[in-house]
């Protein structure tokens, strides 16, 4: 897609962190959260990489999409025990060194009895230096945010909560606007002039659907972009392509 | 983790290409799908990304991740319509050419009248050069295999019939036994000497999977390992941690 030089574009990812993801134990709910989210708010999400509990996998990650992306999103990784390193990673992937940090202790302490801040649990408070802490309205340990990356739980409440608490400080592009279209024709039947009407409007991103039920494989059309006239006079091109296809396959309305 | 020498490896990463994914549109379902699957058969899965239909995307993670892990499982992009750039998109990677491949064309013709094999539909029987492909008994257009990497569609139904075709031809390695051990505590009370345990048992792999209901916050345990001597062993310490945190806690059985 071109974009229009007068709509900014902002790009995200996520990085999913955790063996519990890659061994099917815990099926991810986050990933197609924070994407409705983000397009909700005007920012594009381009890439999603799962990686497993090992540091060097994390460091190489969170490095790869914060140079890429303007903004990364991870979950999973920062509760009290051994296999939850991610703060540790990030600290490692910045170069910065981690400790405790007082604010985060401090936060703790409102739904921790002192007695029970043991090691484990401090763990939890161990932020990168020059963090800020995302507030956790749940179970209080923090999630933070270095540079461009967003550090946050992987439980999905306790993240939806973090992700709250961090949009209102993204700065957010153009939103896409989007209709669908239901065909009720079959993809091989509109491919080719669904693709020349495509590389007539290079600045509407037109996907295809398919899907079937019991009556056969139906196709929905999905168009979106940033223009509305732009979006509007492709859709009318659509509608006429399927209006045109259904006569001569005898569909009815 | 240490791997036993007699106990083979085989690692696989998942790629998931598509703009409805990314987008919020279609929440995937086939990741958990294939991790479930591949841990069944003894199969380590490593890494997931999630790319956009944008052919360079695709070109570099299908070579980060073939020349990475031992197999390669890529999902969605196999249709008849513009954005299906899939295997074109592989043929690319591996740097050989696409066809119409006579095969794939008579399994289209076992489904689809050959007045209606229009050029969209022919563009699912494109398969690079030197593939084998790969059955699709429930809508005909076939995935393929190129060297160690596996083109599977996107509807999950689809997808699962392929993954059942290609099972069979996969070297398998040693099985991962694992235990789940409910232990009524929360992380912090346990992450400290659980990290002990994890630390004299580096063959067993231990997570720890905080949740929450109405009661409280918990923990799950789960210990994984191929040899399930070391596991046992394993077990029985953490199930003595468990019980001795417990009276410490003074919660009852």
């Amino acid at each position: 897609m071109k974009d229009d030089a007068s709509k900014e574009i902002v790009t995200a990812a996520v990085l999913v962190i955790g063996d519990e993801i890659l061994s099917g134990r815990t099926k991810d709910k986050n990933i197609g959260y924070i994407a409705d989210v983000l397009v909700a708010v005007g920012i594009d999400l381009r890439e999603v990489r799962v990686v497993p509990d090992i540091e060097a996998e994390i460091v190489a990650a969170v490095n790869a999409l914060r140079a890429r992306y303007d903004y990364l999103f991870t979950t999973g990784g920062i509760g009290p025990t051994h296999d939850d390193i991610t703060a540790e990673s990030v600290a490692k992937a910045f170069g910065v060194p981690i400790a405790v940090d007082p604010r985060a202790r401090a936060l703790l302490l409102t739904r921790i009895a002192e007695k029970d801040l043991n090691e484990a649990r401090l763990r939890m408070a161990r932020i990168p230096q020059g963090a800020e802490l995302i507030l956790n309205k749940i179970s209080a340990a923090p999630g933070f945010n270095l540079g461009n990356v967003f550090v946050m739980a992987g439980i999905p409440t306790v993240m939806q909560g973090m992700l709250d608490e961090v949009l209102p400080t993204l700065r957010t592009g153009a939103k896409l606007e989007s209709v669908t279209l239901d065909t009720g024709l079959r993809e091989g039947d509109l491919g080719t002039p669904y693709g020349e009407i495509q590389k007539r409007h290079p600045d509407v991103m037109m996907g295809s659907y398919p899907f079937f039920n019991e009556k056969g494989f139906f196709t929905r059309l999905v168009l979106r972009a940033r223009d509305a006239t732009k979006l509007s006079v492709a859709q009318r091109e659509v509608e006429a392509m399927v209006e045109r296809l259904r006569t001569e396959k005898k569909i009815g309305a």
